[in-house]
């Protein structure tokens, strides 16, 4: 019978009973994608409850292993009444939710920090989802370069992007991809649109997909063509690069979020474009895009080893343009290991 | 100047200042898909603070309406500090940050009935968005049926089919494509993936798209040849048809989501069917691809004129088959028009 997350986020909290409903969090649990449904571990055990759309499949997935499957019946409170003391994920929890819980009269525990604990540090199995997302998110941009033609929408480069992940074994996007042309840019996140390629143009592309559920994230910016006049655009390219080759080299176990940060600001300052870094290096990477650790000028958050997280220095000219460089990484045995890394040399199609 | 949905909801809910922070809500008020930011209304106007990812992107759109766009500086407490009362969404509010709020002293209002109100009820431009959504899903599903062949994984064929509806136009999906071969397709919510198609396979797809945010959700399934053997499935398919046209043509203005829900519940009674239907016969459609109002044995929601919501009966014999048959619907001058409408008559690949 295998072990699952349950019964160590429960042994871990200690509360007489651990109650998890948010999506992400029962992922992490049950290692199911369901859009409904309970965990409830306590001394006996863990029981997921979810619905009919799920009950079937659930069964099958789980029938090897310490979670007992049930159907959900309401309301929840049969389900914990006898209870006193009770754990949720408190940070996560809606207002509404939480106040029927504490009118019943229950002892509150916020399991949250074990979550985020946990999560941010990964096992084997969940490093094996993210690195194999990493490798179509690489081969994917490789094979997507080869199809970019002038005239094409950004919608379509983004389709085209997004069907290589698929048929390559993505189960789907970790987010809605981003495809930037020229000036777009220079918008951190713009909305992909009807903009089509031209001559010249830069583009910016950040996107990831999603294996067992678990992310991988990452952008590229290419110039397509080349007639000349972007010496400035070459040089916060090369400026942007080594911001983000400086961040793999020195970030180091124990260190903190804001001093990882703080390697590829000062990289930027040296060439006056730190001005124009106006979102953190990085964020942690798993069965969400963005979770913990933060990696931005005011975290205190400390990376540790096993941790997935993303090394994205950008900068943005308003209405002329931006680059952003970014690979999923992860910290292990103290050096920073790179989980996607396609070559990052400035590309001219 | 564009007046926008802010002065809507501010006008009516009448508080002194109106803060939206849930990412739906926040779309519905600016228009703009955004990871972060607040709206905030008060009796001088509507302010949409958000970060430097999406600034220059939401100063842009939003220079011709009523709302004006700034960069949020922390804390929010800064931001609201001259107000006495101030409308959330309780139900969409966070444990702690209702509590924050509270301990300022803030009378706090429930603004989410009046969202829920308004978002449910789709102006002209709204039912335009999903509208095309609708058309996008329609013509990639046949263009789809064209593309499939027998060793074809569900991956493969989920990736044709977004790949289809980004081609034409959508600029993402609605939720994970649902591709469903064979045994697979008694799971009402499968997980998508490596199973091959075999000849004599039913296909069962869920899917949707996005135009200008707003979502269009369709179900069909098919046969992949037919060697015989296929009576019990056929039969079935014909009830749960029958089940899904009745429900268009008997829904009508200020009915329940009850008895809705009863009209395709009780057909399918009639064929010894109803106890393998275990799932509720819609829900409302639009910014969210699941919102209010819904369609199920216990719902009180009126459905009024205006309203886009799913029908979508099913019948799942385990380990056999699944047959699902949904459109997108509205209900326009008292009757049902359907926004997909792919031809529904069962196809035989």
């Amino acid at each position: 019978m295998n072990r699952t997350n349950a019964s160590k986020i429960y042994n871990f909290i200690g509360a007489e009973a651990v109650l998890t409903e948010a999506e992400d969090l029962r992922k992490y649990l049950t290692g199911l994608a369901t859009s409904f449904g309970y965990v409830l571990s306590d001394k006996n055990g863990t029981v997921f409850y979810t619905d009919s759309r799920y009950l079937e499949g659930a069964v099958n997935a789980l029938k090897d292993t310490d979670i007992v499957v049930k159907q959900f019946v309401a309301p929840l409170e049969n389900l914990i009444s006898s209870y006193k003391q009770i754990a949720i994920p408190v940070g996560r929890t809606l207002y509404p939710d939480y106040e029927k819980l504490k009118n019943i009269g229950f002892e509150i525990v916020d399991s949250l920090p074990a979550f985020t604990s946990a999560m941010s540090v990964k096992e084997d199995y969940e490093l094996g989802y993210i690195k194999n997302a990493c490798e179509i998110t690489d081969r994917a941009f490789l094979a997507l370069l080869d199809t970019i033609r002038e005239g094409q929408t950004e919608n379509e480069v983004a389709a085209q992007l997004e069907y290589l992940m698929r048929k390559f074994g993505a189960s789907g996007t970790s987010f809605d991809t981003i495809v930037a042309f020229g000036e777009n840019s220079s918008v951190p996140h713009h909305e992909t649109g009807m903009r089509k390629l031209r001559y010249g143009d830069i583009i910016l592309i950040d996107f990831g997909c999603k294996i067992g559920g678990y992310c991988s994230d990452c952008t590229r910016t290419v110039l397509f063509g080349d007639g000349g006049g972007h010496d400035e655009f070459k040089n916060a390219y090369e400026a942007v690069l080594k911001a983000h080759l400086l961040a793999k080299e020195k970030i180091t176990c124990n260190m903190t979020g804001k001093d990882a940060d703080a390697i590829s600001r000062n990289c930027l300052k040296e060439y006056g474009l730190d001005k124009f870094f106006t979102h953190a290096l990085g964020h942690g990477i798993g069965i969400n895009v963005h979770e913990f650790p933060r990696l931005s000028p005011k975290s205190d958050d400390k990376l540790i080893n096993g941790m997935v997280f993303s090394d994205e220095p950008g900068v943005y000219l308003e209405g002329k343009f931006g680059i952003r460089i970014e690979d999923t990484v992860t910290l292990s045995d103290g050096v920073i290991e790179s989980l996607t890394d396609s070559d990052k040399k400035l590309i001219i199609l």
